[in-house]
């Protein structure tokens, strides 16, 4: 995170780490203990270990250090709830998160309850910018596992054969077809890109930096289902030519013929959903796609995905342009954890889906991690992973900026990732 | 089973699936929904599962088929509570049952519920024979997983660094040292064995038959933690030439060097144990061994692992000298899941801990398995495991007899399995 | 083996050395030194290794310990050439046996010839009868790995899509259908079984003891290709209860439908055989079976595999009734390695196809390894392993006996595997 | 490749033809038939394989649709010999080429003689110039299976305990320590990148293309053995703080704790070499590193790996003083196949070791693949790897060129790779 020691107000520091844990665990509504303890691969952790986590960030990150006489919920958390911060200490397996049934998902309830309540008031005394800091890193940090939750969530639940949803079917009647992506044509020039302002962002957002773009027309809007299910019906699945090597024999490998989530019965598409089953909606942002199959459908489709600097200038320049961004998508605050139908007349670009972009996640010139054990929290990643831009239906609409750099290895799935082209 | 079509009372029966029903649902004592639902394994099944596959034995095997009207409390949990008959139809994946949420352990227990009072409400009526031999078969089924829902807990708890106890821990002075083991000799002869008269026996027990026997030597107790420990500090996990190939093999790949749930700390022994971690005791029976351990140990004892038809022929030769076998045991009625400490004067052969035998499982001549599914119990299973008699800790001891065959891979280390030695 | 100390004549057994060696060489014949160098998997070595193999257990266990001034010929050899003995030392690993283009195949057959040499020379003084029980262990040795040299190259020459043949095709027209195989009874009795007399044997053959055996029927020639044909064209490997549990997993994990080697093109059934592709015989015995694949057709045919007790009940009792055994079946020294065509008017029990039985490889009773690193010949494989009996078209006509215990995992096909029935 | 349809004299291509295909040859110089066929990971193909893989370039690209009257010396080869071009066919599997004992080495060679002999009759008459373009780019490709011969066959020899050299050892006297590296100044600008003029270039070195480099300092020699051997002196290798997380992960997968090809025995420290074993020189520049040890040991001096876009900068900046590039480097040319020691005077940017730069191989903005087949040589390969960039003591003097951009995975370690430090 960028060091801004001197913009704090405790109070209002406090009411929105309030705020963000009462959103954290209203994801749990309708969810038993047992539900909270599903772990379906390593990637994706239960809920009760991603409400323990979040807590143990501040508390090791902020109580320990700054809180005078710190006591320990409990000690044996400390490795418990260490996500990779090696600069901790040991870690508990990640492969084995969902082998903990102790301690209960009352017990990691009283302990985020104790940390948050400890936070709280230790930051009416006269914290020092430096720890306010990292408590505002811990609430972007909270913000990202909330997030996963519903991702993971939405995974565990896929291996059990019964499909159950947890959140409500999305209302209305299915839109009139979007109709064809216009594309807009943006010049060739300098721009000065990354995070810039007062605001928070990650520290892989920073240093802002100039670079060359090329001319470049992007679309604006993702690439929906009708036009990603014209790519199967093309056979898109079976014709090497349009994919990666290793994109390929990820698909072989997989099996894969479809979007993760999408089944086929009697020629009728359905989706698992966070409503559980659900017909396809042609009109819907396609995701759940990995790396692999976004670059096969742009290739396709004649296109290419666009880099994240041309994301991100076209981005700019709508925001330049008086587009109000957030609110254009849809984010985690609906609580359907589902893509809104894409409309033809809000061509925004926060929110619905991850949009995969074909820049691998590098350092920025002239990045420096921060220091200390969160330095830890985005630098040591920087391999073997693509950028995704633009935030999902799962992000809280506070925590998504243009200047946003998500990333996940090119054969994930379980994100709410789809694409947008670009020529 | 054995056909014994005619020998069955209704009420004795019912009343006798009422007590094992409460005896398997005393297992879950002090239990949460999310210990539940623990697989750590894909060989380890969840507690929630075993409950609800031991009430889909009797709602497939009995009620379907034989319930005049028969509806199914749920049609889902023919497929998922469905082991391993493949002519019942498809399985949910094995690996994959610790990711079953859904149905609830409340939901579960409302299922063994509705189907044990189906059961014992259609027993009343003038129910045939043959369906009264398969309620006797799954009253000796459900006391199988009874045993597994505490060896597959014992395992599951292990991958919690909290290493949680379930039960109290055995009370009482350590005894004195039982001395060194007194070995009895049998001489060479001809044999009947397997299972005779009218008790139930599994089908894998029968038919009756006659072998010869050479001379041999047989311990009267099994071998002591005190007696393996001397083993392992004269490094016998280190000498290739005490191995089977494969075992060692396993030995490296497995990284073992202690049997499974020791601890050494600061040269002290421990046990992860059903009351949590305990010092180990050196006149408890050794037990967590593989096959390729036992096997070692009596090859660096100068000595070696009994067969199972000499296990047997003694074991039966103390039964007709009087032995009242079941007794001199310990057994899963105790509530402690946890072997008794030896005596020297009690020599007895069932309870306390499973024994490896030098045989491979495979059937008796003239073996048969029962016609249509449940001939799937045993005999599919007869490759590439070897026989362990005489019943352990968590075995019940109604449960148990001298002819009984137990069965797993010599390289399974989670069940309650000890050895004797012979010579 | 058995300790025959007195009955060595020097010169006899030079002869026999040399001959033995001339029958390895000739196996190489139309072979070049890069086919030498072949290894398709860990289990099958490369002919050159196997070359160089039998000469080191003649270096290593005769010459280094019974020749004054004896010097190796490449210090190295010691351990590139040590297949599994710990107690020689350390060894090259057995999956990268492949990797060793030096020493050349010139070097190797080099290296064979001076250990041949040097023991023909040592073998004219005054040697110890102990070393000369060596010499004979390690001339049925090389006996051995001249079956494996041709088993293990027909499965190296299968991964080369031109599919090569280094033998003449078999001669002659299709015999005619050899009719329905007869079984014949056998009454229950003791017998004893087990190698007796002076003869050479392994140690595994050993000791002579009783064994009860019940009555049972035996087919008096081998399954042949049209009957096992009726297996597959009947379903047989798609109906999971003709198969063990762990038989269907193999099968699916391989993808098994047919035999190994088998090809089927436009509905026409051929072979990869030591001649090449070949048409399938139908009066051939089926091989390159699985046990699992012989045990489910047994299942499928009403029948079951033998014991190995029946199997060598069956053929002692063939030879006392004056059959010259190795005489009636087809052998190594044919140069075929190819099994003749079953004959109704034949009924032999040696030579062919191997046997599988439904016995699992494990000491008799009474077992005692020899002393020493080659006590580690089979005792340590005593595991995991099923037994076949009577020999193959690629074993040697002197190395076979009715009490030869042959032995593999049950999964495994690259041997001239096939089965008799039983019932 | 780029389309230069009118620049091709068919003799002076000839000429080069048959000069590339004699270099090739001579890398077989001392190598053996068994040599030739070893393949010790699927990455790494036979000697034998790439032989016939660069003639079948040539038969199956420009003969076969160009050469009047076409016919193939074998039609297998066309699958044998494919390497990764799914627009032609079947491929043989890759990591079964090492069974590929047929064809013979000698009629590879045959093969590989009667395609140039054709190629070169060809070429005499009026050959079009998009065929020469084909013929040039298969030159360029056999180049590169040049140095792939040399990188494969060094970690085949690897996998020999005897550790084969096939090349003269390095001559000379050590040289005086390099002493420290300077760093030199480039300030911040627009720069114009990738390919441009007339030369022969690979698709993915176009289209030139401008790009915003920042200021940056750049070290003016790769890192040397000595300074690497600090790192591991320092506990570099057990610093997970140094590492990036896939790094750390592939590090303690690997048993990672030297470079590959280093070997500690006794406190001394030595290399395998194409020369066999040879002490570790501390002058020469470190190389058979993974992208991950690279940016550890950047990490631990202080520094960072230099991104393609400084490097390339960096290099033709000193092209425009006039440093004649490929004349300051080591290349194959000098038949030894090891890096030459560092000189503090002759600060060249080609040859000695490639660079890891932290560049992903990505496309550069406007790159389109070829048209065809040959359009798989390069695009296809775009995700997962890191681009490195300066050519090796392997790479011939003609086929490197300062905008030159090879690509491995980041855990690869075989290639003569090492690094340049920037900052």
């Amino acid at each position: 995170m960028n060091a801004r020691d001197d913009v704090f107000v405790p109070e209002l520091l406090a009411r929105r780490a309030a705020g963000v844990r009462a959103a954290t665990l209203a994801l749990l509504d309708g969810l038993t203990p047992e539900d909270c303890m599903l772990q379906s691969m390593p990637e994706a952790s239960p809920v009760k270990w991603h409400v323990g986590h979040v807590a143990w960030f501040f508390e090791t990150f902020v109580l320990e250090p700054w809180q005078p006489g710190f006591r320990p919920f409990d000690p044996a958390f400390r490795e418990l709830f260490n996500s990779y911060y090696v600069g901790v200490g040991e870690r508990h397996p990640r492969g084995q998160r969902g082998l903990l049934s102790r301690p209960s998902l009352d017990r990691v309830m009283a302990y985020q309850q104790s940390v948050l309540e400890r936070l709280l008031e230790w930051m009416d005394d006269a914290a020092p910018p430096q720890a306010l800091a990292l408590v505002e890193l811990g609430l972007h940090h909270e913000q990202q596992h909330q997030e996963l939750i519903a991702t993971d969530l939405k995974h565990h639940f896929w291996h059990n054969p019964l499909l159950p949803g947890w959140r409500p079917a999305p209302a209305g009647e299915a839109m009139a077809d979007p109709g064809p992506a216009a594309f807009r044509r943006y010049d060739a020039g300098l721009a000065d890109l990354g995070h810039a302002g007062d605001g928070f962002a990650f520290d892989n957002e920073a240093p802002r930096h100039r670079v060359w773009v090329e001319a470049f027309e992007l679309a604006q809007r993702p690439v929906s289902n009708a036009e990603y299910l014209a790519f199967i019906e093309d056979g898109g699945y079976g014709r090497p030519d349009l994919w990666l090597s290793d994109g390929w024999d990820a698909r072989v490998r997989g099996g894969w013929d479809m979007p993760l989530y999408w089944m086929r019965d009697d020629g009728r598409w359905a989706c698992h959903t966070a409503a559980g089953p659900l017909p396809m909606d042609p009109a819907e942002p396609v995701c759940h796609l990995s790396y692999y199959e976004a670059d096969a459908y742009a290739r396709w489709a004649g296109a290419r995905l666009p880099t994240e600097q041309e994301w991100e200038r076209a981005a700019a320049q709508a925001m330049a342009e008086g587009a109000s961004l957030p609110a254009d998508g849809d984010f985690a605050e609906s609580g359907l954890l589902h893509p809104a139908r894409l409309r033809a007349d809000a061509p925004g670009f926060l929110g619905g889906v991850w949009e995969w972009t074909q820049s691998a996640y590098l350092p920025y010139p002239g990045f420096r991690p921060a220091a200390g054990a969160v330095g830890e929290y985005n630098g040591k990643f920087m391999i073997n992973q693509m950028v995704l831009r633009g935030g999902s239906c799962a992000t809280p609409r506070s925590h998504i900026r243009h200047t946003y750099r998500n990333f996940f290895a090119p054969g994930s799935r379980w994100q709410y990732a789809g694409l947008r082209l670009a020529r």
